[in-house]
């Protein structure tokens, strides 16, 4: 391309309302305009990126056995009816009228669409398992949109849909589409973890998020160090501390705490670790019928954090999670909420793993104002029920036994989904078995978030020069910046040569072509745009042969002999 | 592609609520499916064809030096304010509201926004000409959807938009799109026409329209045997006759004509050609302010029809043309409107270019129940004024002077617009130009209907066995079918064999590998998909060292030697 001809539209302020980093960017380097809340056009130079991601997508989608086909935008309202998602569904979901006054809305995603077509074209368990994908504009009415391309209304997805007889088939499928999205965001370039993660919503068994790491991710993280494990901070396994409780040395005490109720207050005060302290909290439980609901302790130590998810799956819990209120437990425990501890509590109690590994602990004494120290499971009070209540920590052990957790933060580019029966039970879409049966089928859902790609690999890939793109994605391969191109028919010649060159093997270079363009503008305009490689080319380095290069990420510049340039460049871009 | 992994979806009976053949054929051969009134799902057969025709138009956008982009489908309402269209605009524009009840519409087309995004992205007649393309899912909220993806409400749309300082600039850039657009049809292999067209309600002064010739089509085309002239029936010029008047031979003269009121009650009733007789129209004239309208009688050869367009572009004649009350006839002309004729008719006279050149012709008497025969201009009528005034016939010449015209159906798949400064001085787009002054751009506009560029092909192509594909947009170039596969070894290995040499090469090839599918139930998909070519591989045939061959369009088939078969079949599908 010839910069001449083509809409660089690069600007050196950075936008007021651009929040995150690569909001910032793709608005500076030229590559997205706002043209209303959540609603971004894609100009050229992002429109090259987006299709290279859509490209990767595509080919892997196509290798691991998928199907492309195009559902429309515009979904009947009947369908929605049918899975009873018309009225599940948030406002979210932009609900629209025809001109006929028939309710519509715009697909957010095509569970429903894709279930009633393949109800009627699929009927024999000889034609499972069937896997169909799109690439397409959805939309998502977002209450407040934000952070560019990254949460905006309409938006591009890669959405995947797999049909089954059998869950075992379609654990087979979700393997291979795992293993396809793996390659993808390889492809890519990116710094990415697949993380065990909640089914939420959408209902169905099991569910893996791709996450790209980088700081202004939303969601936390924990993968270990030496495994591929990984899953989001709220699912992750706490597993047991290694070894056995250490015996107790000290004899259990109770002081005197005036004041002090938090954690932080009381070891402050008694001068001890947090970690050698449990706190108590107190939920409700599950309640027979017509009784009110029991109150149940959650023993945690010091340090760590209850994970709410976790302790309300445990039986005798409450679900959703309750704290007991205040009045009720000075009422029925004696003391307030500062002073709780596990020592004779006549209520059920539910210790953490790792606060059962305590011994010569420090915790309240049911007591008002007072605490005890040195206590020991066993003889001073009973562990009971021990369980997995905590959020995981940096340095925890994995779950997998391999290596230790890391923690960072991700952002959510892709998401997989064993659906089971919910959309097919509902929508009626069986097929006949072996013997002549009518099965429910089973169905998986795989999504991408095309456009969010593009803005995740800016936020894992920038400098303060701007972007720095992975080769596979970037919008072009190589930038050829001449040196007063207008003045120097020997620069004109020579750029134009290596630029035809370079385009006869299908190198996409772009050209700044631009007359009377100052060197530092264009260079900073590459940068920003984050060309992963450049020439420059001049009348002082012709003199002795030689062309200046540089990696969007080298420090310093490199002469290259103009003769083996594009040698140098092949082997560049190529590996 | 492997049959067993895809999604043939073909069906025998042809659907009731499908009129026209492409539509029977897209359903038929699992191209597409229904989700609603005008929304079509697009199946993978159809979906291939589909992206095989975005990517011949993206491949000649781009070489035409246009920029692709992709704006919401999602557009807010104040900039069709801005436009003055959200008013103008009828219910096709399907306006929406989202959660905040803000107004947006689904775009039907994308002026608004691409002005928009311009006006703020270029400001100096430097960075012009420019031209951006997107390749879109557009909405038109047809009141009648039908003809499947012909007239669908959701539709793929390629738009161009390109800006210019002045109106040399916008036709050179204008040429530019039409050359384009000729060399997208010729690659796709479809018999179109180019043809001028009027500029109707988009506003602007040129445009053409791009017409598949086809029986079903909804518009006459006028093209001219021996040139490149086409329009559309109600823009042709109808060029006055060769040579002179002959010279009258009859004396004119009154004949009874008692009940004849039509051409051809009159015609018949005396034994004459309608073309030696001459109707006359009686319409509104332009009225001076305050007065009523005079009456203008427009003259035109018995067997042509009067041109409304034409005729309401003429000065002294009421647009939009508006007939006389017949009351208003009788009362001033005296006879009813089955008796009028130019002699002695007491109005101004406008006469067709035919109409003028005829002798001895036939006319109504302006007195009830009278006609003359022997009619001539000059001896008994003056012609007065001659204007062009009907429509073009089979058979008249073309207006180029080269050849005669033709007349077909033809469906429209492209339309290009000069728009001049409708949009942009609406919406205050302008640039300064080289004295530093504030102008407003020229805009031409340009579409084609990637989608049903489909349907139309069909409709060009097709025969009863099914579809047949042009080589360039075939879902598949070739498939292969094997007689038994399931029960022979050698079958099996020599398709797997031959599949693999093709895929090797890049060659489309579907493999009817679908264990126990019969042989004709096979052939009949193939051909009702139109693939364009197909081998059959048998025991029999491989005896004896061939494999049977057979082109979509050919009569029977052919034995090929199966040691040469990869080299025939590399030369049919390059050719």
């Amino acid at each position: 391309m010839r910069a001449s001809r083509y809409l660089i539209a690069t600007q050196k302020e950075t936008p007021n309302d651009a929040v995150v980093i690569s909001h910032q960017l793709m608005l500076r380097a030229g590559m997205i305009r706002r043209l209303a809340s959540g609603l971004y056009t894609w100009l050229p130079t992002g429109l090259r990126v987006l299709r290279k991601v859509e490209r990767i997508v595509r080919e892997e989608m196509d290798r691991a056995g998928a199907l492309e086909v195009l559902m429309p935008v515009v979904q009947p309202a009947e369908l929605w009816e049918e899975s009873g998602r018309w009225q599940q569904y948030g406002p979210e979901l932009l609900r629209i009228e025809d001109r006929h006054q028939n309710p519509f809305c715009l697909g957010p995603t095509h569970e429903e669409v894709i279930t009633d077509l393949i109800r009627n074209e699929i009927n024999s368990y000889k034609q499972l398992p069937a896997n169909f994908y799109q690439v397409q504009t959805k939309f998502r009415d977002e209450i407040r949109p934000r952070f560019g391309v990254m949460r905006a209304r309409e938006f591009t997805m890669k959405d995947a849909y797999s049909f089954h007889l059998g869950a075992d088939s379609l654990q087979e499928t979700y393997d291979v589409m795992h293993d396809a999205y793996c390659r993808i965001f390889d492809r890519i370039g990116l710094d990415y973890r697949p993380v065990l993660a909640d089914t939420g919503s959408i209902g169905g068994s099991s569910s893996h998020e791709f996450h790209v790491l980088a700081a202004s991710g939303e969601d936390d993280i924990a993968f270990s160090t030496d495994s591929r494990y990984a899953a989001n901070v709220e699912l992750a396994e706490a597993v047991a501390p290694a070894g056995e409780r250490p015996a107790a040395t000290r004899e259990m005490e109770e002081v005197h705490t005036p004041g002090q109720k938090t954690i932080a207050d009381v070891s402050a005060f008694l001068k001890s670790d947090p970690a050698h302290s449990v706190k108590t909290l107190i939920v409700l439980g599950e309640a027979e019928e017509g009784d009110k609901a029991p109150l149940v302790a959650l023993v945690l130590r010091g340090d760590h954090e209850l994970n709410e998810l976790k302790a309300e799956k445990l039986e005798g819990v409450a679900s959703p999670l309750e704290f007991a209120p205040e009045a009720r437990i000075t009422d029925e425990l004696g003391c307030g909420i500062g002073s709780l501890g596990p020592v004779n509590l006549q209520i059920e109690t539910i210790v953490d793993r790792a606060a059962a590994q305590l011994a010569d602990f420090t915790c309240g004494a049911n007591k008002d104002d007072y605490h005890l120290t040195g206590v020991n499971w066993g003889r001073d009070a009973e562990p009971g029920r021990v369980e997995d209540l905590r959020n995981v920590v940096a340095g925890d052990p994995s779950p997998d036994g391999q290596g230790t957790l890391e923690i960072k933060r991700g952002i959510e580019v892709g998401h997989i989904f064993q659906l089971g029966d919910k959309y097919s039970r509902a929508m009626d879409a069986t097929v006949l078995d072996e013997n002549g049966k009518e099965q429910v089928m089973a169905m998986g859902c795989y999504g991408i978030g095309v456009s969010r790609i593009v803005a995740a690999a800016i936020e894992q890939n920038h400098d303060d020069a701007g972007i720095i793109w992975p080769e596979a994605i970037a919008p072009f391969q190589l930038a050829i910046v001449p040196i007063n191109m207008h003045k120097s028919d020997l620069v004109r010649e020579k750029c134009e040569h290596l630029y035809e060159a370079l385009r006869a093997q299908g190198i996409d270079a772009l050209l700044m072509d631009e007359p009377k363009a100052r060197l530092g503008a264009m260079l900073a305009d590459v940068e920003l745009m984050g060309i992963p490689h450049r020439i420059v080319v001049g009348d002082r380095g012709l003199e002795r042969g030689v062309v200046e290069y540089k990696g969007r990420r080298d420090a310093e510049s490199q002469d290259f002999a103009e003769s083996q340039l594009l040698e140098i460049l092949q082997e560049k871009l190529s590996g």
